[in-house]
């Protein structure tokens, strides 16, 4: 408990923990103060997301490479899960896509432009391990060719696009997580050497004893599921009133609050000119929204969901997963960046974001 | 002719030329037993695409290195031109450019996945010559965009628009034959030093005499055209009875017939830790395809065909090819490979085949 | 001035200066000639884009070397810029995006595949410096992206769709002007060396006194103005004497008129086996033109035009813009040239240019 205080007083991001009970309280009192609670809910995830970052890293540190590696991996992006979840039993099934492709093109344009800024700003060029950068780019181009499928081979028939569509994103979703379990078999057993850099980087804070890591785990998942529920809640009627559209939200705003822990692991690399510590996570991350958190959703959507959801996403998203995806491949395909390089992939990402900005609410 | 006994005693996939008269017997006493037809034709088809490989080699062997090289560039894919050939006599347009871009896709997909995983399989980290891996995989780019662009470039006004299609197919073809002999004096006469690894490979079997494989290629491709025609005819009620879509009987069960013998030399390549081999065969045989058998198809089907035959293709096809093409340029870009490398090229090509597989019958 | 007339007698470019006169007294005399007064135009246009160009590189010489750069870089698509705001002020929109998809078409397909051709015909196989020839192709790809978005984003309703449209044109033109912007801070200074061998080549030839320069600068772009007027205006009805398409002439014409000076110094580099040169004039010019010449003449639109221009493309100008960038990219990817390259580089503009000439006129 002492060590969790510790990085509490370290850590001030941590300091927002705060807004936990606030966001809570406010619900109950005023569950009609739509904008309020969505900046709160925001507030409020982004230190329980730095939270569960640590203590699966904890975790994974206490049990052995192999294992720990397996948790890591799987847990990595349980921020996004969570808030996908709690999107998808409301049945906000444009949300939960929205946030689906807005965390690889985050990931992929933010994550690792902002690093490439971040780190050429200090160093005038930095030099990666190309070789696992490009693997990292090739598995991430072949996670997302699976979700641009469903949605280039639309059938025009209606009634039988859907069952077809339906039964395409089922199929395609036990082969994602198949692909991704041998995918770990791969990172974590047979191949461990390509990606030892990353893993080793990410452990560079004190771990926390086991009990302390379990029992955070589980106390800010759960806490985390309950913020989730205000945040999808109020996303909507927030969204109207700040005049974003819902695309926007799901697509820049939940992809920016799910994946602030990682970002500042990413960034801290890039600063000490470790970029394939930051390479690695962001592609890593993404690969693994594509590979486990989509088909996951998909499936789960036929216990939870009102209706089962498939992988058919709206074809502006789809350019934008494919671009975010092309891009990381060009420019990591060097082994270099320089402060531009971070600079042209961020404008990529402002561009998508203003084209989401702008977008009239009724053509997503 | 002990050459040929010899060759055949030795080669356990030979011994299906037993089929090659049971195929034809069946269909003169059974017309209407067309999901036996079918299969019996698959069978029969195997050996005859194995023996006319070797034959072609044999030749090319003989004749010296220009002209060798150039029957064999031309030869290599003389099964999938006869069964497409067959199929345009039929008038079966939509089986034609099927078997096209599923012969592009399965030899930059399945060979290609295959081949990496077979030598991952046995070899930690295969290296292979990534210059004129790139090199091509760069031809198989530019020879991938003449067949998008009529697709790409659509005209709505449908009489000016047909017109329109028919006359830049014509000239397409012809301007893709004329790179495919330039191709030819590139990679056998100026530059014959960058591809030079890829034939030795080939010439691993102790050749035949001269008259033999002159008699074999012709025996042997008559054959292959009399068995196509039972093929043809037998296959759309055939996928019928499986609950097949045509779409998928052209693009993966046609591919895998045609393409059986180059297949065993790729995985025979990678095995032996030479990917050079299997990347050549591969990557060669989809330009091929390309450059050479879809245009001489075009313009062929002024002579044989019913109607013209254009190069546009249905959009899904055209999406699937250019992710093939994209797929085969990053992961050959690095020069390395391991077995996970191969799980995910052919996990793209399950993909292409379920999507396939599954999709309702009026919508290709 | 003896240094322009000396200039002019050593390069047969210049002697086509003698059609400055005679398409402006053609204009006032026969302005319904319109062909010829193309035809004209055409030829008066090529020498001037050869002395601005020259007269550009003069006063960059003098200027010192940011500044230099500075100036060479903003005016060295001069000539393509005065000819699409003649086109502009003509309210011939579709012309003005065709030229600018034309031009980067041109300047990527063309001008790289014939250097290759040109350079591959003299030497076996030419390396350059792999690493600033794919920064170069990043930036590219990256710029093309922006000009891809409100095309790939298209909105159905056609009332908030155009709103929509026309803002993020906005937006996007004033982001890619300062991405530009900071490109120049990026190449001139702080990354100044990756790009030292192109710049140095370009001075190859003696350059002009400063007040020379500068007079033939102000000069020459007042004429290029002038004639641009006689080319725009003639150019439709000339189109249709000669049976091409708006878009062809748009594309293909204009493009290459525009950049005869620049492929002029890029061949020569080529055949000095300086393809660094080469590569480093192709993409810098196609990315000046997508980063800086369209957003210009977006924003341009609003005071000039009689309606706002948006970066909205017609879809096969997006998709060929899309393949010359993705072209380049692979092909500069290794660093090494040779002949067949270059034939494949340019038998992809010649599949463009033969689409763009056999299209129907409505269809684009």
């Amino acid at each position: 408990m002492n060590a969790l205080l510790k990085e509490i007083r370290h850590n001030p991001l941590l300091w927002l923990l705060v807004f936990e009970p606030v966001v809570l309280t406010a619900e109950k009192l005023k569950p009609e103060a739509h904008t309020w609670l969505f900046v709160l809910s925001v507030l409020a995830i982004v230190p329980l997301a730095a939270l569960l970052s640590h203590a699966t890293e904890s975790v994974a540190g206490k049990t052995g490479d192999a294992g720990g590696g397996l948790l890591n991996a799987t847990l990595g992006n349980l921020t996004e899960l969570v808030i996908a979840l709690a999107a998808l039993r409301a049945g906000q099934y444009l949300l939960v896509k929205a946030s689906i492709a807005g965390a690889i093109v985050t990931n992929t344009l933010f994550m690792l432009g902002a690093s490439f800024l971040l780190g050429g700003l200090k160093y005038h060029v930095q030099e990666y391990n190309r070789i696992s950068a490009r693997m990292q780019a090739g598995l991430l181009f072949l996670a997302i060719v699976a979700l641009l499928i469903p949605s280039a081979v639309s059938v025009a028939d209606s009634a039988a696009g859907a069952a077809f569509t339906q039964q395409l994103s089922v199929c395609l979703s036990v082969l994602l997580i198949v692909a991704y379990g041998w995918g770990m078999v791969f990172s974590l057993q047979t191949h461990r050497e390509l990606f030892a850099s990353a893993e080793a980087g990410e452990a560079g804070e004190a771990p926390w004893p086991m009990g302390l890591a379990l029992a955070t785990l589980a106390g800010v998942t759960v806490l985390v599921a309950l913020v989730s529920e205000v945040f999808v809640e109020s996303v909507q009627k927030a969204a109207e009133a700040f005049g974003m559209s819902p695309a926007f939200v799901g697509f820049i705003v939940v992809a920016l609050v799910g994946a602030a822990a990682e970002m500042a692991s990413a960034f801290s690399g890039a600063r000490k000119n470790r970029l394939d510590l930051s390479v690695g996570i962001a592609l890593g991350s993404a690969s693994q929204i594509a590979l486990f958190v989509a088909p996951v959703l998909v499936l789960v959507s036929y216990v939870l969901g009102p209706t089962p959801m498939t992988l058919e996403f709206w074809p502006g998203a789809v350019v934008m997963m494919l671009i975010a995806t092309l891009t990381a491949a060009l420019v990591t395909n060097s082994g270099r960046s320089a402060w531009f390089v971070g600079v042209l992939v961020l404008m990529v990402y402002v561009i998508f974001a203003m084209t989401l900005y702008l977008l009239p609410p009724r053509a997503q």
